[in-house]
């Protein structure tokens, strides 16, 4: 099986398919997509357009059998992220959808969870633990390819007991 | 000019197309995109795929010069129903922005002012302007159809006067 994990946003958004057993799994392919390239700041609905473009060709190479995705919750805090990363969000899943790759939907907390033993880990916490599960010589950065990767790999566990909850 | 409104929705999507000027404009067409359509109640995914098809043949069908939405702002009583919207939303600006047609974000203030003389008009009170405006036989309904065509008109009148902020 092999699952492509993705943490959407408008400036990046990280994407991490992995495939084999959810206890050594395999990175097939990792990296990040930067939507705010050149010198000029590219509008949202550009950065739509070449999301949609982008993710379009990573789903392509990579064949993932499923598309693993967080729940969003209301951050009071960030209430302009919240509606900008639903839009890149929003365009995955119109792509995920057409390209017939199933959508699956993780909580945040048991993406957390399940990669560090803790649903309250830090950023940090997250790419130590990507790091080590895959042997990495280096950390894993920017945060948001060691998100995409343990959205992934929580994906893979997902699918190993069955459960699928489709967004 | 001929400016497409619409007021995004995963449930219902509304659109009004108008044209000519904002004082005496007309409409071109109008209507709404029902997503949840069948006995079986379809996934977010499944509506997105479903909402770029038919804002697509929208587009197509309407040859509008500029399609205007509303800005968001997060709503902290219906945070899901943000999210939501804020999928469908991004899927509309993906297709507007790839099909090479301009988009102008209004306030929605801005709209109700625009429409009704007040900021802070009911629903109700926007479809009974666009009645009087139109010279309706019947109130617009739902209030999403009749929203879709303030937020049209207002896109008119923002034409007129050069401003533009685009999305």
């Amino acid at each position: 099986m092999r699952v492509l994990g993705i943490d959407p946003g408008l400036t990046i958004t990280g994407f991490g398919c992995v495939e084999g057993d959810a206890v050594r799994p395999a990175i097939v392919e990792a990296g990040v997509i930067r939507l705010t390239k050149g010198k000029t700041r590219p509008s949202v609905a550009e950065r739509l357009v070449e999301l949609d473009l982008e993710i379009r060709g990573v789903i392509e190479s990579c064949e993932p059998d499923v598309v693993a995705l967080e729940g969003m919750f209301a951050n009071p805090k960030h209430p302009a992220t919240v509606i900008t990363m639903a839009h890149g969000r929003g365009v995955i899943m119109l792509a995920a959808q057409s390209m017939g790759v199933e959508l699956v939907e993780l909580k945040p907390a048991e993406v957390k969870k399940g990669m560090t033993g803790s649903g309250r880990a830090t950023k940090e916490q997250i790419q130590t633990s990507v790091q080590h599960l895959f042997g990495l010589s280096e950390l894993p950065t920017p945060a948001d390819l060691a998100d995409a990767i343990a959205i992934g790999v929580c994906g893979l566990r997902r699918g190993e007991v069955g459960a699928r909850i489709v967004v």
